[in-house]
């Protein structure tokens, strides 16, 4: 284990946490919040001495650098980056409790959206904007930022193990041959998008700092809403926006990518997309019949549908109306969407458009060769065979996945909550969606759980996000094994 | 596709269903309940007529018999013992629905044990002893103890493919090496085991009738009671035996037979094995020490614990109190017990303890292939290397359940029922469990239930019992392509 290289890159990430706080001290100084900015200059501070010490201790020239020690930088640098980033809503008393303030900055991290604050309003500017931007942050990764902004000598062979260990799906696709190249594009696309979100909703009449900060919760697809009611307040027009924004964030950046080389038939004929405005579709069409009665015309009844199918489904978690008193079989629906989530290498959730798809056609093969045992079939997407180390390692995070999900379902059980609050709860926070059902509601929020039961979900979030491995490594025994 | 055989097959089967009719008639006469007596003469008869037809047209001397045919022979045969056995209900009039009937009877070969019978004491006795039979004939299954007991030639090559097909778990071990033989330890193992269950309760003051159906229900891990109350009025000691039996039912049948060859150390120390009662043991403690404030004491709690653990993880689904009203943390563990089932090769349902062993240790493998790319491991279980393909058909196994599962809870949320309700009626549906929480808690019973989602319900019993694949194969375009 090359420790040192970890500590090095640990500091790069922490020097970049301050720097993405500067614009809330602003805020902040502007409204006069002197607590926020005492808190934030504080958290900054110390973010700087931690960075110094670690840069300084950790130089190195060895530059071995493996996939383990991706997992392991992946793991530990959105541990630290959470610890840090929560410190300004302890200090400045805001959030009093740690676990509290852990819980909603790992929230906006992972881009969950889940908040225990019973009312958002009364979070000073400054802090609700950093709160906002965690989301953005989160949505693609810190590393891919740092993978971009930072010039890669011969010798840094990190990068694609950290691409590997941070971006959502089953297996990451190089857009350009150079990786740095990469994590640029996929960075000028996603802040292109985030800007146009702003644009259109600045359009709409939406204040300038709602309009910052709902961009930050759409592109991350996290959720966090600055008022009470989640967007349930502003024009169905704003709504809309957001609708077809989220749905966009769900997207599969290399299908942006695409576009902008002009291949347009390969980009529209990719399976996964397919599938995920298939199910995006057809579940908007069947929610919609189904709460025709609730909303009383078909027009509205689309409307709530598409804006909720695509918070859901994308894992944003924002809402318009309090779809837990919708029909159980529409609940049914959204609880199936916040499992398969948005799409592989989007800011969305959830298990991804791309495993599902990688499970059914796994499924076709294996009901063919029990027929005829001797065809040896490759499992195909967009045409091209897929290595079977990746099929393998889906199905190694599904059954991770459905261990860990039901443990912490279990665990959080002895809150005495109910059935359906819970398992929405962690369904919600593992698929990092926000709002779950019942007490863990659109309407509702996180913070009647105890503080073990806020630990878990906090670890659900990371777990979720990271699509497990590279939480899982920082526990496993051989990992720190010295003899090896 | 051979359909010649599958219809001597299939012929076979319903000489066998009718033969295992005739206690029941004996019953009905000695009751005086004529109705009974007549229906089940007027379904002995149209059996005998169709598997004449059958067997007469279907002589052929062509034995080529592949896994296909084999899928395609156990999932007709099922729908096909399921469709005459509850045409005794109907004909009688004791259950005047014919898809009541069938869900009922379905759930009694599947070993499930949910009913749709608001009372079912008002069940002639002839009947309800019909009905806890086929809880004994699933448990094993019909086409194992057709391998058991007719005589196969040389060209007989269709056994292996049968009782794979037949067979829970994820492999089946041949006990012996001649496939007949094996299925004859079967049942004998499992007669002997049944007679001792039955024994124990006549010692314990169970009157006769009660005795033999509670035997069968306990012996297939099936779970109809033939009281209202399940098996709450029966005295301690009897619920104890039933604790122990059924716990000894969800063991793999394997284990007695090395316990009869002495190889008691090889037994002992199988993996499964041990996960089994670990799981049990673990549960049993937790769900105790959740429930003492509910009984009062600490001998009450683990009385019934244990009782409900066994009863939930073996999935027979007997209760002796209602556990609904236990707390969530309670209800919890057994929602996960219900999922992960008994063992590989016993009567019980769920996905079994052998698969869930699988999993793990290909996500330990997994992960460690990740840490060290080059390492090549094989997965271990009982310290012989398990074939790739066998957990290629593990995965492709959860892939189908989960989708399976999701889908009906999906479509069974159209009849408005509550979320823990219709959750858990798929779980104990598709685990062959019989009562979940809630509305289909061990006190109420699934007669709420629309038409449509008493098929979907049935339908996923047959899946769960069936493991899917066979009833897959009977859907697959594949399957019936002739130019194959």
């Amino acid at each position: 284990m090359n420790i040192k290289v970890i500590c090095h890159l640990m500091g790069l990430i922490l020097v970049l946490e301050a720097v993405f706080m500067v614009p809330a001290v602003l805020i902040s100084l502007y409204d006069g919040e002197i607590a926020a900015v005492q808190s934030l200059l504080l958290t900054i501070t110390a973010m700087a001495a931690v960075s110094a010490v670690l840069l300084y201790t950790a130089r190195t020239r060895k530059r071995s650098f493996y996939a383990q020690e991706g997992f392991v930088t992946v793991g530990l640098s959105w541990i630290v980056m959470s610890v840090f980033g929560c410190l300004p809503f302890v200090i400045s008393g805001e959030i009093p409790s740690f676990v509290d303030a852990l819980f909603e900055v790992v929230s906006g991290f992972t881009t969950t959206g889940a908040s225990i604050l019973p009312d958002v309003e009364a979070i000073s500017r400054g802090l609700l904007y950093w709160r906002s931007f965690t989301h953005w942050l989160g949505g693609m990764g810190m590393l891919v930022f740092l993978l971009a902004v930072i010039p890669q000598g011969p010798g840094a062979g990190y990068s694609m193990h950290l691409l590997r260990a941070e971006s959502p799906g089953p297996s990451v696709g190089k857009l350009t041959p150079r990786l740095g190249e990469t994590a640029k594009a996929l960075y000028l696309i996603y802040i292109a998008l985030t800007v146009s979100c702003c644009v259109f909703l600045l359009l709409g009449g939406m204040p300038l700092f709602d309009s910052v900060c709902t961009a930050f919760g759409t592109a991350g697809t996290g959720g966090f809403g600055i008022k009470g009611d989640s967007l349930a307040g502003y024009s169905p027009y704003l709504q809309n926006v957001v609708t077809v924004f989220m749905a966009l964030f769900g997207v599969n950046f290399s299908i942006y990518y695409l576009l902008l080389l002009r291949e347009f038939k390969i980009a529209l004929l990719d399976e996964e997309l397919r599938l995920y405005f298939g199910l995006m579709l057809g579940s908007i069409a069947l929610i919609s019949w189904n709460t025709v009665p609730l909303f009383g015309s078909l027009r509205e009844a689309i409307h709530h549908s598409a804006f909720q199918v695509s918070s859901i489904m994308t894992t944003s978690g924002f809402s318009t109306v309090d779809f837990n008193v919708w029909p159980p079989f529409s609940k049914a629906i959204l609880l199936g969407l916040m499992f398969v989530g948005a799409s592989a290498g989007s800011t969305g959730g959830g298990i991804k458009c791309a495993r599902i798809l990688l499970l059914m056609k796994e499924l076709r093969r294996n009901i063919r060769k029990t027929m005829h045992p001797r065809a040896v079939r490759l499992v195909r997407i967009n045409n091209r065979g897929i290595d079977e180390q990746v099929i393998q390692n889906v199905n190694a995070y599904m059954a991770a996945y459905l261990v860990l999900a039901g443990l912490s379902f279990i665990l959080v059980s002895l809150d005495g909550f109910s059935f359906e609050t819970n398992f929405s709860a962690v369904a919600a926070c593992f698929n990092n969606i926000g709002p779950g059902f019942d007490a863990a509601g659109p309407m509702a929020n996180y913070s009647g759980y105890s503080i073990p039961s806020k630990l878990i979900l906090t670890a659900d979030m990371l777990l979720g996000r990271l699509e497990i491995f590279p939480i899982l490594t920082l526990f496993s025994r051989h990992t720190w094994d010295r003899s090896k």
